[in-house]
């Protein structure tokens, strides 16, 4: 037998807390399983005093992360305290360089610093696993850099962010407003007081780039992804879609182009037939498209106590076996740099929303308008207020949307098609534009 | 830089040519992700001479699997013939003693001879990887065996053949009867000649044997699944389940209960807004209930040259790179031996069609002897022939359908409860009974 992984862990919030329960009650499992022991030998949090309800008794407790990133006596280091920065950057870096392995579910740390950390994983020879970071306990890193490591990927998309979903879903059954349903995620504890960093797209880009990486092997880079928030959807974006055979949700898509790996995270129509369409509430769901295969799709839980929990004691169980794989799938040097997608050469289908003055001919300019840019139009509808949608103006003064689908186009040529029927003044207020993305 | 890995493939059929090209193609990618080429070095195939479309050459043909299996150039054995007996058995056991690792995408084999086998591998150091055995490209073993190493296992289930979900897709879309679906399945290669393997539930049964080997640490043994196929489910059973809000797929369950793992293969009632119940047509899917983590399902394609060939490369990566974990998760002789489940004793919601002699009085009889056997009633429709429902009997003399759906109970209960009722003279023909799976 294999002496006993000895684990440390920084961090006893409800998941660290709950990674030392499940090692304790699955302890039996684990061991038959890893061929090994894995023991909690060291701790570390901001509070000891804290009541947590926890067996701490016989385990250390570090002064600092650094403290226990440095113990000679842990194997493992397992950051569960949070940050893009320190003390969690150093304390992983100290782990690493002292040879342990290091296991974290910290997404925004592994996006801003994942291609330094996986070096200094490289040259000491530690693992450094984060299955957590992205999609908890859905097991999409493993799948990524392991289980498909001789496909090539087209594509991999996602839903990623459960408050992104749960608001849209709420906002498409219920035909509540945006802010309606942010406020009742607020309550519900699905999203924070400062939501931006949520519904502006933004955790949903720091997963994107990691699985960008672990797809593409290029750098792992925030700063590459395109990224567009939920905002602005109205509830009448989410009417006209579902009659349209669609559904809105806030993807992050990577995908192989002619011009390199185009990062991007927006609202996006997707067909309600597609596997990630099917997703609702506060569900994350992955999909990857294989060359010559057809898609795979992973859908569980994103977030939670329990849910991360086990997604990180899964990362120490592959430590204990002794499972190496590269942070990113290839060895650091083999890693691609890749630079923000140039969304104005973004090509796909475009949902429009206009506002019509309601004039006979409005439909026919905006026809020409996106026939000057060569747009071919999937379909086109006029709809009366009341939602039923009519086949011609009607001559009323108060503002008519008009609906429009677009074949696969440019983006820059659908901007200049709208610029230019803003210009004839058929239209009142912004355009809508939501990005179409085709299973 | 570790020598090659050098890998030996007896089958060069749809999957193991493509195993070929793959690892060609997909060369460079396979060396940065493992840290070392993949080559295959030696291969064997009944004729040699069939036309293949593959470079082979500089590679050693092998005049039987055996003696490529007894090769000391191989360092991976890749079982791609099929069979659940010899050549394959001997030929996998061979390797194995010979301390080579060995992939195979046979669940055959590793439904019937995957303790011995694993036990071999066990003894001599190598792996056994079958990614492939069950849901092709779908990462499902790899997902058990190591994504959930830390988690309970509550319940795992899914749509493990493609063969019955694309003939009960197209019966519910477009009203066709089990016969004429299955004709049109057998006529587009969907369906073999002789479709009772996969109509009948075998093929399901045993992945789910190695899925449940795999979740609850069970002797995986085909012996133990009870087996009900899919070719009694007639138009009418899909009708009433969409009118309640449920699809018909044919499950595989395996489920922890206070009596021991249950294993059962039959038609099953899911509800419609399940992840399982979205997935249509060839396409498979498996879903996980981990203790305390909502579930988590793994969509995509279950058959097919290219998916398959995907897994057993992946497979063959994670030997390249050394990654070694249990065959099933655990040493061998942790793994328990488990029963048939005594299906009398399942306990469960049950979806009842009866056809009803129409008198009046017919619905209180059956609810009567139901509520003899204290099965308590969901719903109870009485319908047209045309497909509406009644409220009460119509007093004419063609029988009519009666759809219930039961709250949970007991399996016999219902059995003796609709005895109860043939024995009324109330209705004619056999009663169909349908399971209901919750999510």
């Amino acid at each position: 037998m294999v002496a006993p992984l000895r684990v440390g862990i920084a961090g006893l919030g409800t998941v660290g807390a709950e990674v030392v329960r499940l090692i304790e009650r699955q302890g039996r499992v684990l061991t038959a399983r890893c061929g090994r022991a894995i023991r909690v030998t060291a701790v570390t949090a901001r509070s000891k005093a804290k009541k947590r309800d926890l067996d701490l008794g016989g385990v250390n407790w570090a002064k600092s992360p650094l403290e226990l990133a440095a113990d000679p006596d842990v194997d493992c280091f397992v950051e569960l305290m949070g940050g893009a920065g320190d003390p969690a950057l150093s304390a992983i870096e100290t782990a690493l360089k002292s040879g342990k392995s290091v296991v974290t579910a910290n997404k925004a740390l592994i996006a801003k610093h994942g291609v330094r950390l996986a070096k200094a994983a490289e040259q000491h020879g530690g693992a450094l696993n984060y299955e957590a970071a992205v999609g908890a306990a859905i097991p999409i890193v493993k799948t990524l850099r392991e289980g498909l490591a001789g496909t090539a990927i087209d594509r991999v998309y996602g839903i990623l962010n459960g408050t992104c979903n749960y608001i849209l879903t709420r906002m498409e059954q219920e035909g509540l407003s945006f802010a309606e349903c942010l406020k009742d995620a607020q309550r519900l504890g699905y999203a924070e007081a400062d939501p931006s960093f949520d519904v502006d797209g933004h955790d949903t880009a720091q997963k994107l780039a990691i699985l960008a990486s672990l797809a593409f092997g290029t750098k792992v880079a925030q700063g590459a992804v395109y990224v567009e928030g939920i905002s602005s959807i109205a509830p009448e974006d989410l009417r006209a879609a579902a009659d349209l055979g669609y559904r809105v949700k806030l993807l992050g898509v990577a995908v192989r182009t002619a011009k390199g790996i185009e990062q991007r995270v927006h609202p996006t129509m997707v067909p309600k037939s597609s596997s990630i369409a099917q997703v609702m509430g506060v569900t994350n769901a992955v999909t990857i498209d294989g060359e010559g295969i057809p898609p795979l799709t992973l859908v569980g839980p994103g977030a939670g106590g329990a849910a991360t929990a086990s997604a990180v004691v899964a990362d120490i169980a592959d430590v204990a076996r002794g499972i190496r794989a590269a942070p990113f799938g290839r060895p650091v040097e083999r890693l691609q740099e890749t630079a923000k997608a140039p969304m104005e050469r973004h090509e796909g289908g475009y949902y429009i929303r206009l506002m019509a003055r309601d004039h006979a001919g409005t439909v026919a300019t905006i026809a020409t308008r996106l026939a000057d840019e060569r747009i071919s139009i999937e379909s086109i509808v006029q709809r009366h207020p009341d939602g039923n949608s009519v086949a011609s103006s009607k001559g009323k003064s108060a503002p008519v949307p008009v609906i429009l689908i677009t074949y696969a186009t440019h983006e820059d040529a659908v901007y200049r098609a709208l610029q230019a029927v803003q210009r004839d003044k058929v239209i009142s207020g912004r355009p809508q534009v939501i990005r179409i993305e085709k299973n």
